[in-house]
């Protein structure tokens, strides 16, 4: 029998302070930077679930609304969220924090796909993931649609074929629930 | 009337050596390194089309397939597919070469979008982006599609409303063509 | 009064992957960047703390036992152990964990010093800290002993003026406790 | 017989300028940023006088006085002070200069620790460290003492068997002299 | 007979965008970084022409005239001059754009000579260049006077064997044709 | 009277550990990198000697002989060689180091030329230099034959003009005496 992993036990926190290096001429965080830490969090998450190296597969839409100050602390939260075959999904939340003036704001979400693989390079087999809470749960439902959202994408699935998706067609206000 | 640019004239190239930094514990590029490049060489792209400083408002589902190792050279192109209000769509498509064995291979295409700003940070209008060849115009095309997918997956848009986001179903088996 | 705050509410977890330029020739995280990290995720929690810019003004006697390798990651806790007028002392916790293998360490263990300043760069007061666990009441007991060996080791207190000091004399065998 | 080597041929200099990304959001220097500095200049005097591999083992207590900012030149001087069996103790000496206004500054004083390793990571003896001068004398002298304190801290040592440490409570004025 | 490659087979185009940690206290571009992404074009460059990992041998004069901006793009485009037995001449030229204000300027130009190795570092021949174009034609006809010139400045040709630098004393107002 | 300071107030040395990230695939030092760090030394020996903020203006022909690899110890010294109005000529050595094995090589010498400028970036007369040992007075002498040598490569001064020039062929078995 498949070997099963709690959701709970990939999660991990990373905490970035926004240097010069980061910024663009606006002094704001450029979007490259953040998307380099989301791969970096995420791949741990999946590190953590697999006990593999891992690859990333790819990343989902990520949108950018909030603009991250230079000197603002940025907090990336992220957890496996399904297990595929030798693939795992991570949802990653991110927030940025201006700490003088107390603000913190959800800045973005996304969801990076990984691989793990042996010393070779080959993919292998991951746990299984279990989800616990009710927010688990449902990221663990709409991993489904999302994946076969990415296969026709990437024009490997016929869309008549992609059932799940349909219900993309449902979705209510939050980006999230994707 | 709006100004017109050429879509041709906000063209970019840029060449990366990847160096031991870049990789993972497998001498591989990780896919967060690579996301950094495609933001700064799609950035330029959209300065230049705009000639105004510009931030990234999202980047759509990317994919991973091939692995790039230490020593390779990734070529990175990008140029604007077409502009809306203040926004610009821009398309990269990303090689990578290992140079002594003379293998270089497609490895990702990818769409980002941005907004442009004036200095204090808020949205300014941008020239119309004008298509000139078979595959420009085909991806001006298909930037109305792939908007609506972004706000659809935003939580911005009711997906009853997205009416050119139904050919997606209608995609065949590249996903440049999405 | 002064204001308070609970030592919890500038508690900061950091994670961070060792990269290849981390290293030295054995392929083992340095101790200088190990250092800046702590630097880094300390003067997060201060910052917490008293929401205000922060200045390092101290590190104390930090000791490396373990070889942390390439591709290891490593998580850093932070949280202030005690304020006195504009200076906060942190306690920082590291593991190193090779997660391929499943082994996690406690790595090291450090305490930096942090000055609140205004825009212009002079000490400000901070809210007093409020320990509420066993283990932060723990902390902030100790830390006038340890902050007035610091002032000892810097030439600024007389020996014989340290009373607190004494009782270093009765530590026992863990470096945590100092 | 143990092989012998002068203080002196351990003496090393390193020239840094502060970049923008090595500063807070003052411009001042971050006080990791220096502990890296340092540990670079002071492992390459270990390495210069054991010609091994060496790994960073302790830090002693550091205290940051003068802020340091963008633009400034720093300079380290680095050597051995005492050698032990297989580990050597390196004073560190830090001025921070502003080229422009022709203001130079003794920035910092610190002492860190090395073992001399082969190449599977074993330690491994080095020559005894000759002190000439009399600041060379005198640090030597000195380096039993800050040993015994930092086996006491970290609780590798009773207090009541450290000697040499009771004469910390004769130091005077200097932080230098402990 | 020996094999033989056109030049612009080696043609490379590089972009970069002028961060923060690339510019010195007037936020301008510092002459070391732009030489450190000559190096990197050039090597590509010479590395396209041969198929072989390769090493800098030499960078002819450099001048500096044109200040470059934080924000700035800067792009370098590279190409073979000319091949001697296992060395190549690649010459390189370097824009600095100022997107907003639409302002380019031609910034610099170089010529580094980069040798073949291989696996163990040892030098290897490399195809003939063609040259093709008039200004190709031109570096071609050049590159044997730079060439002795570079010779004679590192000591290993007598001048008066340098036949061709004679013709230095011909060179007209631009810094390109030498 | 013109200011006077002698060249042994400019003097700079600078210690570099070869990082991963400053090599190529075999594990050397790539030449940019070099160039990088002779910059930055010898902007520092111009700013002493000026006490102003300086420009590259120049790098003259610098040749790669030894190959340097990852954790060898490279130490760079710089000094003024002589001053014109505004621009001073800084002479650079460069010598690498394998601690392990105890070897020691010149690595390297090159000559970079600053300009100092004031806070708008306009040129301003710096102090003349004045040269004392054998070596420096040589350096001194030799200068104008350089500058002679930059200005006609620069295209800025006819062959015919440069009287100082000639005496290039005269030269002997060394690159340093350029």
């Amino acid at each position: 029998m498949r070997k099963q992993k709690k959701v709970s036990e990939s999660y991990v926190i990373m905490t970035e302070l926004v240097l010069p290096n980061d910024t663009n001429t606006l002094h704001n965080l450029m979007g490259g930077k953040m998307m380099h830490w989301m791969d970096i969090v995420s791949a741990i998450a999946a590190q953590k679930h697999s006990n593999r190296i891992v690859v990333t597969a790819s990343v989902d839409n990520v949108s950018f609304k909030e603009s991250i100050k230079l000197g603002n602390v940025v907090t990336l939260e992220a957890k496996v969220t399904r297990a595929f075959a030798s693939s795992m999904e991570v949802h990653i939340v991110v927030y940025a924090e201006d700490i003088p003036s107390g603000k913190k704001v959800l800045s973005n979400q996304a969801f990076f796909t990984f691989v793990a693989v042996d010393q070779s390079g080959k993919a292998i087999d991951v746990p299984e993931a279990i989800p616990e809470t009710e927010e688990e749960v449902k990221l663990y439902d709409g991993a489904l649609r999302r994946r076969q959202l990415r296969l026709v994408l990437a024009g490997r699935m016929k869309p008549s074929e992609a059932n799940e998706l349909k219900s993309i067609f449902d979705i209510k206000e939050s980006g999230a629930e994707v």
